[in-house]
């Protein structure tokens, strides 16, 4: 992975009610100030009147100073078009905390990447509340903390792991099979900033035990799916899917054991358009850009 | 399709109670009447302890006349192992009816099939409960049968499609998108003999406009699934899925659009293994024999 | 298929070198004429500096007549930028001729897509070598021409094809697993405008019999590619391809089978693309816009 | 991975001319001796009229003791019928080492399986020509044996890395994006025992630069496969396939990335089937069974 580093980019996500002139106003914005398009990508959902941009354009030359940007854009642009909003830069890296239980594959394989170079992500931290990870934490150079949690002392627990989240300063969470479910409170915390991979094809299988239930329906293709964690268990945006297929000669512990692959492809590249700030969520549904 | 025609084959089906000494029964039975086995695949199922084998072997120069294999073979091993078994010849076109609505896509997939040679399957009869593709139906040369369907005339309706069936010495139903649901009573006049194509990924998305499911829900992969009717509603043994991926930019018509490929394509393998006496229901899932 | 009619709309299809200000001054021609965009999608090609785009936008209340629409748009964008670009109406409906031989599968298909209203495309003609898919053409309504070619009459071959291309005013060619292999004069009248399928995963097995060649590989997927034809075989510009899974079970023919699914899903997915003005040429490949 | 070990069972592969009655004079030679089957598998290739076959049976309660199946085996199924074959035993775990370079992203999918239990495996050595990835491989606390290749020093290179796996007792080698072609001599003693990962849809691609040859060539989707090293590069039998959908957007660096989670899925499925002992080459070709 030894590229020249690409000079810094701003990265601008939108969605307003649709109307005449948006991917004008926009880009006259961006070229008024000299700055030069790398990518543009938006989609207009019909029925419900709504218009998703996502455009992204170098910071070199561009009249701007990077301080600057989101007030002028919100001036020219955001007011005069009811636009709801994010900036990014594409030199901020995202810092990430892993939380996990006892199953290795997901966390080994984003380790793997975070390690390799192929995802520019900070990893100041992973939470278990199992010690069995903890010498793969070690093996990669990334504190562990254990925070175990049981009914009675799930309050406390999620009081400590956010705690650790703030003094990480952690941009969002990944779930690689964590297999405790986050409250409310919690999840309010970080919307659309906690990645669960589920194994099962969802809306088919949510819940406990979805390859027990997929070999029990006799299902002849197997599936993962990531999501944003919203307070509905398994029902939130999805990111991304994938998945295999099976015969009648798959036990359990085959459906199993071909999940897991799924489980990691599908989870790493739900991070990867997370991290490249390419998801924005509407109406519990994800508008992913290319 | 001008193959020399292969000589006449008997397609063996068995399941039951697993035990030692089952393939070398099957087997033996075939070498000792001088049978040339052409194809012989078995599962077990470790967890209800069941035994299922297709075997497939030449007629020719079998020593055992055609009319006298099935007692031959209950004596010497059906019996013997408490076996569930079904017999047929590879030279027995079998008899489909095809019931449509108004979507033609899966129709004219069928019928296009069956006239090039494809399938080697007789279509005595298309039944519709609308007139719409009485023309695509006479341009494959298809006697077309309409017996509308409403909640007040159902009983006489089905009582004029067993009637059909049984008319034209009927094998086995296709629903090609038939918009109706049949009645249990019609169900139990041909159990595992009723193949009907679902447009979504069982189990998501049982039920009615599962592309506007689908679209609400937000999922990044469409399916369909070919599974037998059973009285609840799309919940039969499935016997082939196949997805499609889709993005946020796919409205619910391209969904339907993408859908209608992986219905017939779906529809048509499903076809494909009965034809072959390649599937096996247990427990309300399929064997499907490679 | 009961839809309510679109509003016209125009497609415009650009590439040029890339710079800055490219898509602020499309998208401005755009709005300043109070033209609604209903779909924007652009690619840089970073190592050729090769700008990409295609925009549709609504024709109602569009301030610019639709005969006016090009001159403006080449004086106030296409020169200043040194854009290639094509403009094309969506209520105009193009024409395709048909070309196959004796393989009946591909043709099928495409008509069964364009009778039932899944496609906006006129067939004027259907052209073949061979007598045996009359009957096809026939039921569908559609003219049959026979062409026979042999290597002696070829050039008079394809002078009367032409000829009749001409004659029924046809915009673009579909090969529907044409056996023949077009010369480049002919070739050169319908420039990224004859669609071919070939039933390999291109750039393996190109030529004659890639299902054998892919059997005596042995390969594990198998596949099927469709591209716009060019002087050397098999090698044009790819449209789209798909794939798949094979085991050692598949002979030949099984390979042929599953392959012929493939064949008529691709080529579909193909023309699809091309009909909905999706796809530029360059460099010998292609965009695929959204 | 907490299963109860299963008892034993003897594994075993046989190809030989195909004749009447090999099923059953296979059956009936482990029935006899009481061997309960657990899977069995078989495959006939017409053309070349040759049989294949995969039988598992238990070795509890068979009668006849481990060290004496070969010999009795061979007397009255081996010679009789001339059949080439391989016994095995599944509580014999193999011996693996695992050849690489620079890139990590095999390795880590590799030792992740050895280490949380996926696979009975012993990797007793790791060897590359690079120091790079000398931490990875301690850290799963494997020995790291680095020999240098530069063209002067690779037969000296070879002897050495020969010595090693005869000092390891290794069974079989993985090739883990290992970038320099091994020596007619090396393959030929381990014939159909090193495995290779090629990151292309061969035969597309073979040799140099996959990713930039695909890309070049415009493909609608890449591949990796898996295979058997012979001494024609990129050539031997394909064990495992798959691909991924890319577009026009995807640069070679993005091919490369995409084709990294093909890379080890493709891998580690090969490497499955081979611990399985499910593996048969013939004519260049392999049978794999399910």
């Amino acid at each position: 992975m030894n590229h020249t580093e690409p000079s810094a980019a701003a990265q601008l996500l939108i969605h307003c009610p649709d109307r005449q002139g948006l991917i004008a106003a926009v880009t006259d914005f961006i070229a008024r100030h000299q700055g030069n398009i790398l990518d543009l990508d938006q989609h207009v959902d019909a029925n419900h009147g709504v218009f998703f941009m996502r455009v992204e354009w170098e910071l070199e030359r561009f009249r701007l100073a990077r301080e600057a940007i989101a007030e002028a854009f919100d001036e020219e642009c955001g007011k005069p078009y009811q636009m709801r909003w994010r900036l990014h830069f594409s030199d901020e890296v995202p810092r990430m905390a892993l939380f996990c239980s006892r199953l290795s594959h997901c966390v080994y394989d984003v380790l793997a990447r975070c390690q390799s170079g192929e995802w520019r992500v900070e990893v100041p931290l992973i939470v278990s509340n199992h010690e069995d990870l903890r010498p793969v934490a070690e093996s990669f150079g990334i504190p562990f903390h254990l925070v175990p949690v049981t009914p009675d002392t799930k309050v406390e627990a999620e009081a400590r792991q956010l705690e650790l989240l703030r003094e990480h300063k952690v941009d969002f969470v990944v779930l690689a099979r964590y297999m405790q479910i986050l409250s409310p409170d919690f999840i309010s915390r970080y919307p659309e900033r906690i990645i669960n991979i589920h194994h099962s094809f969802l809306p088919a299988f949510a819940g406990a035990r979805p390859y027990h239930q997929a070999h029990e329906r006799g299902v002849k293709i197997i599936g993962a799916t990531s999501h944003y964690v919203t307070t509905e268990l398994d029902a939130g945006p999805i990111i991304e899917q994938d998945v295999s297929r099976v015969t009648h000669k798959d036990a359990v512990d085959d459906l199993v054991r071909k999940g897991r692959d799924l489980e990691k492809i599908v989870l790493a590249r739900a991070i990867w358009k997370h991290l490249g700030r390419k998801v924005l969520c509407y109406d519990n549904r994800t508008v992913v850009f290319g």
